[in-house]
Parts: C-alpha cells; sequence; structure tokens
C-alpha cells in the first residue's frame, strides 16, 4: 500500500462506482437484495451506474430471484447486510453454487476500523470475530474477495466477476462501509474484464477429439445427451452446431430441458432412466455410444439413479474434463473439443439413425373425467399453452417433474432446481427471471408452476412482483400440502399438511391496484382448455395468479418413482 | 463399535425416540420446523413422545419461532432437512448463539451409506462433501455431534442438550435418516441429564467474593445494572435476592429490559448511556460502583457506545468469569458469587442510596396533536395496555427502542434481539413465543410491535398463528419503510420505501376464519386510547392484528442517537 496514492490515479473513481461499472460492463442491469444500514451508502451509487435496485422482500426471496435473473441474463448481483442479510441468503446462494448459477454476492460490511478495533457491533455473534460469516460463505462460492486495500481493491473486483463469469458459480464480495468511497482507478475501466474462455492446449486437445473420433464413428447408433451444465457453461452454441452437423438424435436430461431446440428434427425427449418414456429409454438405453454433455447424474435428475447405461458406452464432456469410457482427461475444456470435432468429422463414416419424436399428444388421451391430473395438464401446457421463447419455472415437487412430459416450443427457457431442490425457490427465481427478460429488453412471457406448501415459503415476493409492475403468470397448483413429501413418506401425516390460504386474494392484499392484476381459479379441464384460449389471458399484459385445483394423491409418474427410490435410499 | 450388540441393550429404543424423550425432559413441548425428506421418518416419532410439531411455514420462520420459544420456555428445538432446510435457519440460529439463546437445531440428513459413497443427492452441492454444512453451523453452535454410531449416539445427544442449557446457545444435531431408528439404551432416560450448574472452587470463590465486597462496602453510592446474560444464564433468582438484600437502586439495560421486577421500589430505569432519560444518566453516571451484571456493551445495547462510566467503577459479573476494575477472575461463575455476597454482606457497612423513580408519566404529557408519536405511545403502553406477565416483543426499529421508555407491570417477559438485529425476527418469534406461554399452561398474552417494513421479511409467519389457534397481539407500526434505516442514511431514498399492503385483510387471506380474529386501524391518540380500553381487546381471546399509522419521520430519541452514531462510525 506504501506506494499507492489517490495523486497517483489518472482517473481516480470511488470503489462503489467502480464495482457497479464493471457489475453493468458484464449484463448486470438490476442488483437484488435488501437494504441494511452496512450496505446503505453503496445502494446511492445505484442510479449513476445505470443500474436499478430490486429492494426485495427479504434476503432469501433476492437469493432466488438473482439466481433466476441470472439463468435469464447470464449473470446476475445480489446486496445484503454483514451477518443477518448475507446468512438469510446463504440457502439461495448455496442452491446457486450448486446449480452453477453465476451471481456475485456483495455483503455491506462494518468498517476496517471497527472490525480492527473488535468492535461489539450490532449483526456480530458479540465474539469480535468478523470473518466468521465471510468463512461460511467461502464454502459455497468460487472466489472471495474482501476489499480491504484501495490499492488492490480494482483487481479483486475485477478477478471476482471474472471467477463468476468462467465458473459460472457464485463470488462473495466483503465491502467495509469505510471502502465505500474510497478512490481506485477509474481507467481500467476502459478495459473490459477478460471473460475470454480458456483454451485448450492443442496437441492435447487434438489427441482427445482422435479419441472421440474413433470411437464415435466406429458406433452404430450413437445419440447425444444433454444435461445442466451445457447450458451453464455456455456450450449450447456447440451442442447446435453438432447436431445441425451429425444429424444424430439428441435427449436431454431434466436438468438439460430447455437447453436444445425441442422442436427439432433430432430432438428425442427427456432421459431420466427408469423416469423415461418407453420409446426414449429404449432407444437411449440401447445406444452403443452416448455423447452426455454437461452431465450432473444427481439423484432427482436421473429418476433415482436408474440409468440403465454403461461407462463403456458413454463419453463424458464437463466444462473442464473429458472422460471417454474410463479414461479421463482432466484439464481439458469441452468448448474446444466440440468446436474440434464439428470442424472434423467425417459425416461419410458416421452412422446417425433417428431417434423416437416426442409430442405433447397425451393431452389428447380422454380418461373421461374432468379431473385435472398430472399425466394430462402437462402435455397439454405444451400443446395449447407455451409459446416460442417462452421462459418456464417449475418448483421442486409435481410441477419439476411433471414438466418432463411438456414438449417445448423453440426458444423456451426452462427453470428448475432439480439438484439443490429448495422449496420456495421457485417463486423469487420468477421474479428474477422476469425482471431480466424486461432489462434484456425481450417480449418473453415468464410462467411459473408452484405447488401451494412451497408457495407459502416465499409468497410475499409476490410483493416485489406488483411492485416492479412484472407480468407473469402464475399457476400455484392446490394439491393442499407437500405432495412430493407424501409421496416419500407419511402420505396422511399431519405433517405435510398446510393452512389453506385464499391465494387468489393475495395480489391485492400485497398492493396490487385494481386493474394491474388478474386472477383465475380452474378445477376442470374444460376450465383449463378455456382459460389456455383466452386470447387476453395469453397476452400476459398483467400480472396473473391461477389457482388450479389437483388432486393431493396424484403425482407425475416420475416423482412416485424417484420418490419410492429416495425412501428406500434414506432407509439404508 | 466392535463389542455394542443390539442384545446387550436392556431395554432398547430407537434413536428419535431417545432424542425426543430427552427434549421432553428438558422442557421441550413442541418442535419447531418444515419437513423435508431426509427428517419425515424422525417427526412419526413427534406424538409418541408427548410432542407437537408446529410446522412454520420456512426454515427461517421457524429459527426465529424456536428462539422466542425458548426464551419464554426455557429451551427449544427446531428440525430442518440436510443443506436447503438448516441453511435456510441459519440466520435464526447465529442469532440464537449471538444472543445467547438455547436452541436445538437437530438436522435429517442422507444416510451413512449415501455418504460413505459420496452420492450425488439432491440437496448437496454435488462435490460430494456431506459435512460442508454442518462446518458452517459449527461457527454458531456451541456443540455439534454426528449421529453416526449407535454405541456413542444416546451419550452425545444427552452432552448436546447439556450444553446447550448450561451454555445457553445453540446446539447442532446431525441425524442420517439410516440411524433414525437405530436402537439405544432407553434406560438411560431413567436418569435425566445433569443440568446442574458448575461449583466455583471454594478458595477461588471466596477469594473473589472478598475483593467484590471490598469495593461494594467502601462504595458511597453503588448501583446494581443488570444486562441480558443475567436473563440467559438464569441468574434473576440471585440478582432479585440481591436488590431485596442490599435495597440497592438497580437499572436495566435494553438488553436486560424485563429481566427485573419494575414495579419494585428499587426499580430505577433502563441505561444506555446517552440514550437513557436524564435522571438515569445522571444516577448511574455518578455511581462510585456499577454492579454489571451479564452486561453485553453492544453498540444498540449502549446508544452507540455512549456510555460515561469507568472500568475502574465497574464490577463486571459474567457467566463464567468475574472483572473487578481491571482484574480479570476467570473461570469463576457469577452465580456462586452473587450468591455468596448475598449470604455474607455486612449490611450496617453498605452505603443503600435510592435511585430514580421511573413513570410512564410521559404519556399524559399533551402535545397539542393527535398524532401517535414514539415519544407518546411507549409510555402510553405500559400505562394502559401491559398487564402483569405480559410477554412482550419489539422488532428491531422503532419499536426495540420505543420499549425503553415503557414501564413493565411485573412478570413481563420483554423479547427483542438488540444485538442480533434481525429485522422479521419478532414475527417467528412472537409465534413461538406464544406457543411456549401455550405449552407451560400459562394465561399470558404475548404482544408483538413490528414495523410495516420488518414484517414484510416474515408476515407469513401469521398463517402459522393462525392453524395453532394462538392469539397474540399484533401491532403492526404503519410508517411506510425502513424508519431505522432513514435515520442512519437515506432518509427520502427509493431504497428504504416499501409496498404498501392492506395488513388487516391477511388474516383472512392466510387461513383465517371469519370471528377467529380482529382487526383495528388506530391513526389518532383518541383511537388508541379507546383500544386500550377496550374489554374485549385486552381479553385477547381470539388473534387481533393492530395497524397503528405513525409518522415516517418520527422515532425515539435514542433511535436517532444511535443511528447517527452508527453512520458515522460507518464512514470512519
Amino acid at each position: 500500500m506504501a506506494d499507492y496514492r489517490i495523486s497517483s490515479l489518472k482517473s481516480p473513481i470511488d470503489v462503489t462506482e467502480y464495482l457497479f461499472a464493471r457489475l453493468h460492463q458484464v449484463g448486470v442491469r438490476s442488483i437484488h437484495g435488501v437494504p441494511g444500514d452496512y450496505n446503505l451508502v453503496s445502494l446511492d451509487y445505484i442510479p449513476k451506474a445505470g443500474l436499478k435496485w430490486v429492494g426485495n422482500v427479504n434476503e432469501l426471496n433476492a437469493g432466488y430471484a438473482a439466481d433466476g435473473y441470472a439463468r435469464v441474463k447470464g449473470i446476475s448481483a445480489i446486496m445484503t447486510t454483514f451477518g443477518v442479510g448475507e446468512l438469510s441468503a446463504l440457502n439461495a446462494i448455496a442452491g446457486s453454487y450448486s446449480e452453477h448459477v453465476p451471481v456475485v454476492h456483495i455483503v455491506g460490511c462494518p468498517s476496517t476500523a471497527s472490525e480492527k478495533n473488535g468492535m461489539l457491533l450490532h449483526h456480530t455473534l458479540g465474539n469480535g470475530d468478523f470473518n466468521v460469516f465471510m468463512n461460511m460463505s467461502r464454502r459455497i462460492s468460487c472466489c472471495a474477495e474482501k476489499l480491504i486495500d484501495p490499492s488492490t481493491i480494482a483487481a479483486q473486483i475485477d478477478h471476482a466477476l471474472q471467477q463468476c463469469w468462467l465458473q459460472s458459480r457464485p463470488v462473495y464480495i466483503s465491502l467495509p462501509t469505510d471502502m465505500v468511497q474510497k478512490k481506485v482507478e477509474g481507467e481500467r475501466l476502459n478495459t473490459p474484464i477478460d471473460l475470454s474462455y480458456p483454451i485448450n492446449e492443442p496437441e492435447r486437445e487434438d489427441y482427445v477429439v482422435e479419441v472421440v473420433l474413433k470411437y464415435l464413428l466406429a458406433a452404430k447408433n450413437p445419440v447425444i445427451l444433454v444435461d445442466a451444465c451445457a447450458i451453464r457453461h455456455r456450450v449450447m452454441d456447440e451442442v447446435h452446431d453438432l447436431i445441425d452437423k451429425t444429424q444424430l438424435p439428441v435427449f436431454v436430461t431434466p436438468m438439460g430441458k430447455g437447453a436444445v431446440n425441442e422442436q427439432h428434427a433430432n430432438y428425442g425427449g427427456v432421459y431420466a432412466g427408469a423416469g423415461s418414456e418407453p420409446e426414449v429409454k429404449e432407444r437411449l438405453e440401447s445406444a452403443d455410444l452416448i455423447l452426455s454433455i454437461g452431465a450432473i447424474k444427481s439423484d432427482f435428475n436421473t429418476a433415482g439413479f436408474s440409468y440403465k447405461t454403461s461407462q463403456l458406452n458413454t463419453i463424458d464432456f464437463h466444462s473442464s474434463t473429458i472422460t471417454i469410457r474410463y479414461s479421463e482427461y482432466p484439464g481439458v475444456f469441452m468448448r474446444g473439443v466440440l468446436r474440434k470435432i464439428i470442424k472434423t468429422i467425417d459425416l461419410s463414416q458416421l452412422s446417425a439413425i433417428p431417434g423416437p419424436r416426442v409430442s405433447n399428444s397425451q393431452a389428447t388421451t380422454p380418461d373421461g373425467s374432468e379431473v385435472i391430473t398430472q399425466a394430462w395438464i402437462w402435455p397439454k401446457v405444451g400443446q395449447s399453452l407455451l409459446k416460442e421463447n417462452d421462459i418456464v419455472i417449475t418448483e421442486t415437487g409435481t410441477a419439476n417433474f411433471g414438466i418432463w412430459g411438456t414438449k417445448f416450443p423453440a426458444g423456451v427457457t426452462s427453470i428448475s432446481q432439480v439438484l439443490w431442490g429448495s422449496i420456495g425457490y421457485s417463486v423469487g427465481a420468477c421474479q428474477g427471471a422476469a425482471l431480466a427478460a424486461r432489462d434484456a429488453s425481450e417480449d418473453r412471457r415468464t410462467i411459473l408452476f408452484v405447488g401451494d406448501g412451497s408457495f407459502q415459503l416465499t409468497a410475499q415476493e409476490l410483493s416485489t412482483m406488483i411492485r416492479l409492475g412484472l407480468k407473469p403468470i402464475i399457476f400455484i397448483l392446490n394439491n393442499s400440502g407437500f405432495t412430493i413429501e407424501r409421496f416419500i413418506h407419511g402420505f396422511e401425516a399431519d405433517y405435510n399438511d398446510i393452512a389453506g390460504w385464499n391465494h387468489i386474494a393475495l395480489p391485492s392484499v400485497l398492493g396490487a391496484k385494481e386493474g394491474s392484476y388478474r386472477t383465475y381459479q380452474v378445477r376442470t379441464k374444460a376450465e383449463v382448455n378455456k382459460l389456455f384460449k383466452d386470447e387476453e389471458f395469453n397476452t400476459a399484459d398483467v400480472l396473473q395468479i391461477v389457482e388450479m385445483f389437483v388432486p393431493k394423491d396424484d403425482a407425475p409418474r416420475a416423482l412416485k418413482l424417484t420418490a419410492e427410490l429416495a425412501a428406500h435410499r434414506n432407509a439404508e
């Protein structure tokens, strides 16, 4: 620090101005969070950076919203206050870490002088330890920076944002109150942060490509299986080029849902082991080679580890590792490998046998009842509700299993938390996703499906959506409690029941003005059909809540199967 | 484990049955929490242990509620699920740690087999690390036990509950699904867990008592100052005996509010440095000896470190340390020292000069306006609303500063989070406190004062109160946003505004049946006076919500002062 002088700065600007300018440069337009006295002065800088403050109802919701925002806009930021605020957001940040979502978590902290003097401040544990919360967050961040030395702060910010983007995981930035207005070099802003992806060592890449091609060209009926990390690590251009070039059939996992254009001729459906449609399961599991791209083979993503595939028939492309059968190639980035395969493959030697064609046809299968069943509603959503470029959010439970049965129009973004599975997530994520679409000036509808049990955890985030004038369509699936839990254990147990709420009265109570929202209740297939044909409803010109009554004892087939396997594993 | 056989158990019972029986023995009657698949089987054991499941709306609220329950009932328990559930509760548990509240946090975890195999399960970070969340919680727990070996589990449970009680801080118990039904020795239940307080080494205690008495008897005008840890570490019997015996004037800090019977002739008021009433400040700061019992000298507890007292005039009694002037006596428990002082003091040598007499008289001071001011309402609450044995909960903000101006009837329990200061806490705490009083079969009213801003963070916990049939009186102080933040920074800034809610419509929306609740709105002093005289209202026979409109730019004097000092410290 000795040689660092403000007078040596060519274009001195405040730390917070620098931080927010950098956030703007990487694509953030709104900052989620809740005000607290250790971050208040920072908040003053938001408008001048061309950003907007969201002002969520609480920090957990803010964290969920930031996650949803990042899944649509590419990256997001949340600002909380020391201790109380940051810890409330921890579950959401852990979810972003688990699911590879790039969120910048900025925590307003007590001044460095207060820390040095070990002052007994509010929002501390009273033990003088000012690092305890940061140390907790380190475990769920790919980078954590404490900004205490103006001579390094700009570089620390750049490093954190770079890592957030490249590793596609949360980073933690601790901003003490007395650093907010310290000066850093503004000239740095003229050079964007280097977000370019690492390039493979050419010889190593060539070697791996050669091995991949050897197996691929030898295969009789290879397929492509796309999973979450293909989206998170942004190789979807490569994946689509690979499909177009090779004409191989392509499947997605539940976490990969929405990655691939499901209207593409080569799209074959959702593969999740025993949770798949029979023809999907048959085709995938009989393939003699699976190009598995960005896999996260978690329990809920594989219907309880029910894959019947062999590693001997699998090539796994991970962000920075390739695994071919049992041979591992660490330090090789899939991006370059995929690109080179596309460029060099000799199509004349490739056997590309078409896969199954999926449709939303189940929706038309009559079962002689007007009850809205899980088997009926999800294909129906694909057939009659969704439009191109919709954003579809499904809560953990019947919704994120049910959506496997929905074939999307092109351009649909699907948001769900299949691995982390924190109930209540989707309501916050809906706010963030809808705002992200608006911030990107994209005319996309945001459609949420959430169960009544999960909805209660974070319901008040509806208030933020109302205040911001967002216009999502929110389906509350009213099945009287925690149906997913019922299928795991305690079907009739009290602990899976919840209080009955008057859902459609909520917007008005939470501040929505007459005319700025619409609510609906649907109890029959006929009512659903009517609603999905309603022009006004489909324009999504105001916030809309649809309370959909579904049987408490009905669940998608894949959920039942996964729940049964989970219960069995719990008892082992 | 080799020599451990179920057949060697005299009276084998399941692990969870043992755990819940122990919780019942130490005084827990209701378990807070949210169901999740890793804890579902455990929940089946709750009724047979004579316990009730609360089933909160989310885990943060459950944590706050458990904290409130423990402050009334002595100890509490919360059960969450691995990862997602436990992390959501972390802020609440950290608050209990910070404020010395004994809460048993039980986390249902994946089976030991799943952990051993590093399975990629839902609610994990996807990296095979099953200890990451427990390691986070270790930092905010005085004891953390992972139950993985049936031969040690019973002892681990006993140890955790003992530490929870004795250290008066949260403990963490990790309960894998496959341990839930393992067998442990039921005979142990016939011997209660040893919760007896440690006894001082006699010679050491005598030495310290002698030094205390030397200074105390030499003092001309000594006083007693009671703070939070006197309550948390359960020495209030000793403190009251000390007052009765010595007839010294006694003061409380904000965090010590409610510790002392404020109708006692020796009660002198609330001392918080510059935030005190003038006569209190004068008397305390002119004392030549302060017997400070259980002090937590935090910023908000001292109105921004504005004590004008000298350590040369102070004897600090802490749970396990005594500090006399600058001499420290670690490992000496205040309980024994206080008891021996009471027993041995020679009153003929003691100078006990009466302190000031506080009253709620300000309430009668006319200011010529019908506006409900902070200066008026708090003494008014003491004068006309509160009754003996009420439980009074005040949220961080105008309420927990304002309550300094309320003189309590005897037996009032005051709950607030002055050190941790997490907004939204009080709504959860209200549920827990009201339930604790009911579980203790005590006929006590629970009265909450919460600002409209803080209320929004945890508002849906009202639903749990409704479902459980609790009957708190909830005052929502509607001052259009975060007034405490306004006084720290950004008085007119957007980020301190909130959405306007229709507060009195909430009970009905959240499931309350007609006739099972009452709501009120008060905007003038006359309306307050009328309400406080309303017999029906005072019986508190149903859940009641009072929306009280107060000016956005009004705050208790002590809050303004503390906020100013906080803003100054942040900028240093």
